[in-house]
């Protein structure tokens, strides 16, 4: 069903430098690819640092300094700032790419746990493909924590890492990458309205994780 | 965690002669329960053909009829009309009584797949607490379709069933019922307010129903 190339080499953006964005830059750079990260300020600290202990391939800039230079991006920003972060990246800039959409629409105000901002008639990932047409929006990796994202092996036995999307290619590049992280039971939901589905996974997630104490855990889809 | 006593010779009510509540009452008959299916109307042409065939212990009646005999009720209408079952039911047959709640806020006004009336900061099962607060709701099996819900065994391999409620005896009660069901892997997730996530899980049920073309799949939380 799926494609499991590893385009290496490819130019690799990563926006927002949190765990998350550190974690999924540290898994494609040794994958590999060249990876620049962006952040809010092109003198962010962290992103300097892993920059400078990552070797040739690895730099730091800008949001737009990173989506710049990509071929692909991973936008690792809280959801409640990812239209932000991509305004900041540049339109110009995204028009084309590949944008593997990791997010999630939590707000965190109205106490724990976290409800979403929006849902049910809408999405996160359509409100991103809505606000930017030419970029390829992919929603996966949403579903569970960062460790897992780039390790599935770290939860024991097979488990289901859902995507969606309006673009073939990119879904089946994203697949490639997703095969290299290590996932094997790729289920293609369908276009970008199917963000639905999988961002109101994270109201269970929230709970699951209180309930296990641990965010080693994933959803499988027994069939 | 969970006590797995079969409580056989309970009197158990069946609020609702769709395909649901057909399939569970004829699931709890075979397990040696008294049971009563409720109808809007006490001369539902289904419900008697049901009963007739039923033997002694199978009779049907009005909501309230049921709801009157039974110690434990399944709610097994449509979301849309759940709060109007129960208010036909009658306020004073289900005082103290355990419901296990299976339906889901979907609405079909809407186009396909079908949205949620309620969700994130609240849910169906809230809702039906709230209206009857000396009811205890255990809300379970609705993220199942109905095959699934009386014999999990329709899938391959082990899958997870979540419930949630605010009454630990009344969850006690279910879970040996989920158990004689032949559910193996249990998760109570909490208080009542967890319907919101097992809830939401419809929008990925029906989007995955339609990649899968088979009702006979589930999720299984892999830890």
């Amino acid at each position: 069903m799926f494609c499991s190339r590893n385009e290496a080499n490819m130019k690799i953006g990563i926006l927002g430098m949190g765990q998350v964005g550190a974690t999924i830059a540290s898994k494609v750079l040794a994958l590999g690819h060249e990876v620049k990260i962006g952040s809010r300020s092109a003198n962010n600290e962290a992103a300097a640092a892993w920059a400078a202990n990552g070797g040739a391939r690895a730099s730091h800039g800008s949001f737009a300094d990173a989506a710049g230079i990509a071929e692909l991006l991973f936008l690792c920003a809280p959801g409640e700032v990812a239209l932000a972060v991509l305004d900041a990246a540049g339109g110009a800039n995204l028009e084309g790419k590949t944008l593997v959409d990791v997010s999630n629409p939590l707000q965190f105000r109205k106490g724990a746990p976290p409800t979403l901002f929006v849902g049910n008639d809408d999405s996160l990932g359509e409100r991103i493909q809505r606000a930017h047409p030419k970029l390829k929006v992919v929603k996966t990796l949403n579903t569970v924590n960062c460790s897992v994202m780039v390790d599935p092996t770290r939860v024991p036995h097979e488990h289901t890492m859902f995507l969606c999307g309006d673009d073939a290619e990119a879904k089946s590049t994203v697949s490639g990458l997703l095969h290299a992280f290590g996932w094997r039971d790729l289920i293609d939901l369908g276009d970008i309205s199917n963000a639905r589905a999988t961002e109101a996974l994270l109201p269970l997630w929230v709970r699951l994780w209180g309930v296990l104490q641990t965010g080693d855990f994933n959803l499988k889809v027994v069939r």
